[in-house]
């Protein structure tokens, strides 16, 4: 109700440092980018970015409009222990993809995977947000490339069966695709590499 | 030297047709797409398509303009036989893909994975000129599904390596990656499926 133009801790406040953050974030990466040059890029105090929005992490999150909070979701999978962890986190990708509110904006980012800018946001998503913390809440050895091989197997059943829907893997059942992926992503997660 | 205008058998025939082939099967699927709907869409006769580029998937294949015929690189893979089939698949993929005269029109078409066009490309592509192939040359059950998996994996790898060149990965030497997938590849090959 309010007449037009910009008070401290509007929504188009918000808005513009989400903007300026999903640009930068998408430039530069999670790690070529502070908080401060997105504060600078929306016309902001660095102060008031994390105010609103806490850690660079919780700002990168924020840009990406996800449903979940990926280190959130993580968590149960963490905290059950190695045994297993490999099933659990086949479950809530199931879980996450398989339920449409959470699958169209991951399907955004996923989609923007053809162009540098989105490549560098879904390769620090997938590992900084999502398998990173995974790897090192279960604290096993070779954190990165565990990381990066899980990422292969998780990234590929996501793209065939939700974004190119190939069939018959597009409609197989929840109890099949985790008995197909549990023992390969456990294996990535706690054998041996070679 | 010829004067401008289009002459049969010219090279604006071929490129003609080339062009119209693209979009048909980026709108329509593999399936979904005639060599009489491309040859329409090119003002030329079908036989004229047929002289040119062979069979339907032939032009398939010349429309995504490779360096490689798929069919052909399997061949050898499936021709020694099911044992040691998967190591020689990853072999396969890393001499295709570390080689950058291969891999680029490989990437030019794993970039339009964004959009529906370039996914039905995509899919038709690896699935119905790569994998089934493969799975159907080796005589193994439920070959669809085996196809699929082994797609998860594989396309997972290419994406993590080569297009987003996530590390330790994508610098990883041929052996270790050798070694880390062949077992999985393997698996989705020839073990019995849950």
């Amino acid at each position: 109700m309010s007449p037009r133009g910009r008070r401290p801790g509007a929504p188009d406040t918000r808005a513009a440092i989400l903007a300026a953050a999903r640009e930068r974030f998408a430039e530069g990466g999670l790690a070529g980018t502070s908080v401060r040059s997105v504060a600078a890029a929306a016309g902001v105090d660095p102060a008031l970015v994390h105010h609103y929005f806490g850690t660079k992490d919780d700002l990168f999150l924020a840009a990406l409009e996800l449903r979940v909070d990926p280190r959130e979701a993580v968590r149960p999978v963490v905290e059950a222990g190695l045994e297993g962890a490999g099933e659990r986190l086949v479950r809530l990708l199931l879980d996450v993809w398989d339920d449409e509110e959470t699958r169209l904006p991951l399907l955004a980012v996923l989609r923007g995977i053809g162009e540098p800018n989105g490549q560098r946001l879904l390769r620090d998503g997938v590992l900084r947000m999502v398998l990173g913390p995974l790897v090192g809440g279960l604290g096993v050895d070779q954190p990165e490339r565990r990381a990066v091989l899980l990422a292969t197997q998780l990234v590929g059943v996501v793209v065939l069966r939700y974004l190119l829907q190939a069939e018959p893997l597009a409609s197989a059942g929840r109890e099949q695709v985790v008995a197909t992926y549990a023992p390969v992503v456990q294996r990535f997660l706690a054998d041996p590499l070679p």
